[in-house]
């Protein structure tokens, strides 16, 4: 059994490492082709996937997944359309390969530069949503990556569908033939034989929950980026627009909690408190949302439940608010240093050089003056597209588009020069 | 023991990450200042470097180390003003920290950029030079990064001496104290503490031979910047100058044949083979190579040793050359493809389409057209300095200076905006 397993995926990561030699050097517009009729073969396939699709909601509801999985795994005409105008965005934005940024002389002569080139192989391993799968499949082919995919097992029909779909597309497009690979068996096993294969992918990218990101970074020897958890914070400083503030926090909070910008904790200076707290707060519970606070919060507003020290490191994702009163932004600072996961910060000011400190000292994936955190993503910072968002520092940071799945190489053009 | 050595190691990257907070925004002005009031402390303290390291050489002749491995310990006067001298010159480089190289408007008016930051807390794994640990400590500290440093035992008591020195000369000069790190216990347990540090240590470097590099990738949750292996190539194209080859090659080859960058294997088209092999050969055996051939080298060269399939892929590291004669350049990058290790590779040819056609489609750190592979170095690329060379795609390939020691964030300004 785990032999067949380790079988599996050694022979589909090396199908994909032959395609991704190939790969490295198409032409954007044959990469621009195989996407379009991705795009078109996925409508044209319409009913196949649905069908598959049908089978795997049928299995979750009789596993007893929730509503909001099932949710995710549902796939409706409307939500393929949605594939296919996303694998015809990725189609019409510029390719980064071969962009050559700078090139400069040497005193010896030697013409030094740096060319972005794709980065080999990505893996994926992701949860439900089946539409990563697509997104996924579409960004690494347009970045001249080949992709080896590892969706949930609550998806794999569907998975196995929609990419029996897309790769013959892209291959009668004219890219190499293995270059988009679904790992079928939903056994753990093959996630853990990803781990480690070293040589064959040159980066992990987990999408999921926190558990299957630590099993990841914790396991792999392959390079990791790391995605996931964001603790973040709104500051309303002294002397804020407090209209500004209250519709900041209302959307950091409440226009989409379930995700990773999402705000779990609103910060609030002291002398702003009691003409920004009651009310903001009034209007936060109207919206469901149950608000923890400190004791100077319980002060202000006495229905507010007591926050405990956990309640400051906890990432919600819910209908949830952590509120705390502070004497100054350094103090905020310092909740945000201590408790923050460096993903998403803001700051609300009508001060001048406190933005430029809070800018320059918060550490953190994005940091804001005067926005919600919920911009952090990559669609809104005009990236055109997003594979993730990395909490880690090394190689990307925040939003990932295309460019971030590619790396470089240096390209030297001498006239003979040696070493001395 | 092993609850000694993982509280030495905590707690000192603990001290890091303390500093690394403040180490982040401090200016330029002090950060030069720092570097060159510890090469005037290097030079002032010189008696008491040269005394430990002497304990340090007199037990590696007892313990019977190799004279390269001793020559590699040992401190003079002269290369102590070389650490000193590296570290002015440090001071000398523009600071990467704060640049924006862009911004830019979104439709909603949100400004959106990428600053250029410190990685915050550095992980040096390294072996017996003790010039890492003041080359490292300066670059880290000129990227306000905190680094902790893990030495050789073999070198321990004069990195022991040499941090002592230079971090007291950091602090004196105004830089926050914990910003340099030395672990001091030699045990092998305390890398693995290291290895594992994830939310104290950003990113682990190891420098030093394969078995330490191999133990770091494959045991490190905290990412890891790998670097290492170079398997060098340099392709003589048919209707090449032939005299820029014999120059190239045997500078490749021979300038230091002990480093990364130097190549392993000579493939030569067989167009050139028969005027090329031969002189250049008997060159090569003059200057102390032992050259190993295939059938067809050996048919021009009869004294050649017959290579074996474990030449192909063997990074001597030594006076030893592989080579080979290939029908076309076609077999020559399916060669490096097969056996390469993506670090250095060099074309000679005078034809502009193959030139082209090589840069682009072979993969490696650094491709060379008329040039010999021992220009892959920081130094020689301009970056004015180098904390190593990276072998993976993630975050730095190639020579690594100032700015690989770096991450980004994004700031973004606003004026009350929301996401709908």
């Amino acid at each position: 059994m785990m032999e067949q397993i380790e079988q599996e995926v050694r022979e589909k990561a090396q199908r994909a490492r032959e395609a991704a030699r190939h790969l490295a050097y198409l032409s954007t517009e044959v990469k621009n082709r195989a996407l379009l009729t991705m795009a078109e073969s996925l409508l044209n396939n319409q009913e196949r996937i649905l069908a598959a699709n049908k089978i795997d909601v049928q299995a979750g509801r009789e596993k007893g997944l929730s509503r909001a999985l099932i949710d995710r795994l549902l796939l409706t005409p409307g939500r393929i359309e949605e594939m296919a105008e996303g694998l015809r965005a990725v189609a019409s934005l510029p390719d980064p390969v071969g962009e050559v940024e700078s090139m400069w002389l040497r005193p010896n002569g030697l013409q030094v530069g740096r060319m972005r080139v794709p980065l080999g192989v990505v893996g994926m391993i992701y949860e439900a949503r089946p539409n990563v799968t697509v997104d996924a499949a579409g960004l690494c082919l347009k970045a001249g990556n080949a992709v080896v995919l590892r969706g949930g097992s609550e998806a794999i029909n569907s998975n196995r569908a929609i990419v029996a779909v897309i790769a013959a597309a892209a291959e009668d497009a004219g890219t190499p033939a293995g270059a988009i690979q679904l790992i079928e068996n939903t056994d753990r096993a093959a996630v853990n034989v990803m781990l480690k294969l070293n040589g064959l992918l040159d980066v992990l990218i987990p999408r999921g929950g926190a558990g299957l990101i630590r099993t990841v970074v914790e396991n792999a020897t392959v390079p990791v980026i790391e995605t996931g958890v964001g603790n973040c914070h709104v500051y309303v400083d002294d002397g804020a627009d407090l209209e500004m503030a209250r519709s900041i926090v209302i959307n950091a909070k409440c226009q989409r909690p379930g995700v990773c910008n999402a705000m779990e904790t609103l910060l609030v200076h002291q002398q702003v408190a009691r003409e920004l707290l009651p009310g903001l707060l009034e209007d936060l519970r109207a919206a469901g949302v149950e608000v923890r606070g400190c004791e100077k919060t319980r002060e202000l507003v006495p229905w507010v439940v007591p926050a405990t020290e956990e309640d400051w490191a906890t990432e919600y994702l819910d209908l949830i608010l952590a509120v705390k009163v502070v004497e100054s932004m350094e103090e905020a600072m310092e909740h945000i240093y201590r408790y923050g996961t460096r993903h998403s910060e803001a700051i609300v000011t009508r001060d001048y050089a406190r933005a430029r400190r809070f800018l320059r000292e918060v550490d953190a994936a994005a940091v804001y003056v005067n926005a919600s955190t919920r911009f952090t993503d990559g669609y809104q910072y005009g990236l055109g597209a997003e594979i993730g968002i990395s909490t880690q520092k090394l190689h990307a940071r925040g939003p990932m588009g295309l460019k971030e799945l590619t790396t470089y190489k240096y390209i030297v053009f001498g006239e003979g020069q040696i070493r001395s």
